[in-house]
């Protein structure tokens, strides 16, 4: 059996984390990019708590690494939107990579990015590799709740949520989201969050795994305020009462009678204590679902890289979520 | 589009309600089996609660029935095991009809009717027809848990559990389960379950899910007493203190070190009032999931005739659960 060949892109909690992962399911890792001065240079196995060297010397020079290096596929952790790192997906493609890629807004690109997901798709087909976006919505957001339908008469309503802390995430997410923001400094709620929602993608995603046409999903925002004093390890400082603590959108699917209402509704707060996600199917039957996991990322982690064969056996182009086999447990894998 | 069309095969509370999830789907009902004098020779939308008739007379000879009509599917509610109705199985493939059994044992019969399903795997092959056991445990008692160790880094154990209440179910079914009996008229406890716990079925299912050598697995199973006057409309009586009101099964699979403990516990009771599912994966990261759903058989149903356009797209055979693709809510279906 042929190992898999990856290269990690991007070494932050992430990365570091995928790392480790790539390792116990018997991927050998050939490369790893980062732009942090201190890392580049220095072997990733070190960076990224592996406690020994890998051979692998973290690049800052993707195009220069990746030239010829054969590699089947790149794990890309450096932000959680689209624009900020298409270029380097597409320069992994050009050299032959398959992608995943853990970009939230990457899951389902096609509403909120559609330009730069086709430009992206087109590339890959001309390369024949695969580029998904993979992590935590693929399961709770999207896998579980159309699992659940799967027992279903008939489905009228859709409402999921997803309670994280968004603590273990990275700062710059944390100011985006105007947390530690007095309300006042936020700018009007024009009902549109500002960047796009992550829920559109997943709403996107349920809605074409029920088969769906194209439909219109608004995304309604309001901050989280707290109530108490919060520290944020993330911010370094305490967020005092009445600042921003989180952020709530509802990003809704309702294109009236004749296909089901699709609700999600997403609460990133930092004074959440039991991240997790649930589903409530309203029909016949109705169902409720509710699931828990222990707090940290390991869920994102483990799904990304739980995909790996998935894509690497898919079609070219940008896989959807619904083209692929469900998510499995492997404990090690080579190539498909 | 060309209908689906099918056979009801069994009349009863379950074979009533998939028929009309069948009409619902846009499927073409085109016979009907059961054995009971009061429904042969009537129409089987009127015995089924339709409202109006579907020009379908219940029949008694199966054999006569299928001969020449090429009907497309079987859905076969008789009973909770195989053995009792495999030549109904070997009928319908006979006459070139594919086959969905709601019989628990079927989910994953090659534990505890190896010898059967491996006969009827063959004939099937021989006639290019699928057989697949589907209904509740195909989401509650294996998908689900599979879908959600995709998530995982390592899994140490899995534990899941299963409340049902038995009532909605035959009075057969009651008393084979010792429900209503003195606890001093069940014969002594082997360890085994008697017949074979429906839990072997799910264990097998989702260590094969899984990629597990073929193992072990054990059953105990004690009766669960009622501490209160319980009425069982299934008995058509009030079952006192101190007699059986249920059955707990222990259905576990341990090979030691180097592959996940899978431990399920189902226990049906007629003191049950929330019926549901719950996981517990404990590894790395660990997950808790609980599912709810209206009470009834609503599930049961819609996940067996869900599987239908899967079953039809299937290899000849019998089909494992994990050789489908995940069940997926379609408000129709026709042929694939």
């Amino acid at each position: 059996m042929k190992p898999i060949t990856a290269v990690v892109f991007g070494v932050g909690v992430m990365g570091q984390d995928m790392t480790r992962l790539l390792l116990e399911r018997g991927v050998s890792i050939v490369g790893a990019v980062a732009r942090s001065p201190e890392k580049v240079g220095r072997d990733l196995g070190r960076v990224a708590g592996v406690g020994r060297d890998l051979g692998v010397l973290i690049s800052s020079d993707a195009d220069k690494l990746l030239a010829g290096l054969g590699a089947d596929v790149a794990v890309i952790a450096v932000d959680s939107y689209l624009d900020s790192h298409a270029e380097h997906i597409a320069t992994c493609v050009r050299h032959g990579l398959n992608v995943v890629t853990i970009a939230e807004e990457a899951f389902h690109p096609w509403g909120t990015a559609p330009e730069t997901a086709a430009r992206l798709d087109a590339l890959a087909r001309q390369h024949g590799v695969t580029i998904y976006g993979g992590g935590h919505q693929d399961i709770f957001w999207a896998g579980i709740g159309g699992l659940l339908m799967g027992a279903s008469h008939r489905v009228d309503e859709v409402r999921w949520r997803t309670d994280f802390n968004p603590e273990g995430l990275s700062r710059e997410l944390l100011l985006e989201m105007g947390i530690g923001c007095d309300p006042s400094e936020l700018p009007v709620d024009d009902g549109q969050a500002r960047p796009p929602s992550f829920g559109i993608a997943a709403v996107d995603a349920v809605a074409a795994h029920l088969g769906l046409p194209r439909g219109t999903v608004s995304v309604h925002s309001e901050p989280v305020i707290g109530t108490e004093p919060i520290y944020s390890a993330a911010l370094r400082r305490e967020v005092p009462p009445g600042q921003i603590v989180g952020v709530r959108d509802t990003v809704r699917r309702d294109e009236g009678p004749g296909e089901p209402l699709l609700e999600f509704t997403m609460i990133g707060s930092i004074s959440a204590l039991e991240p997790g996600d649930s589903w409530q199917v309203i029909g016949k039957p109705g169902f409720k679902l509710s699931s828990r996991y222990t707090p940290g990322h390991d869920q994102v982690t483990g799904q990304a890289v739980n995909r790996i064969p998935d894509v690497l056996a898919a079609a070219p182009g940008w896989a959807a979520f619904d083209s692929l086999p469900p998510l499995r447990y492997r404990r090690t894998f080579s190539r498909p």
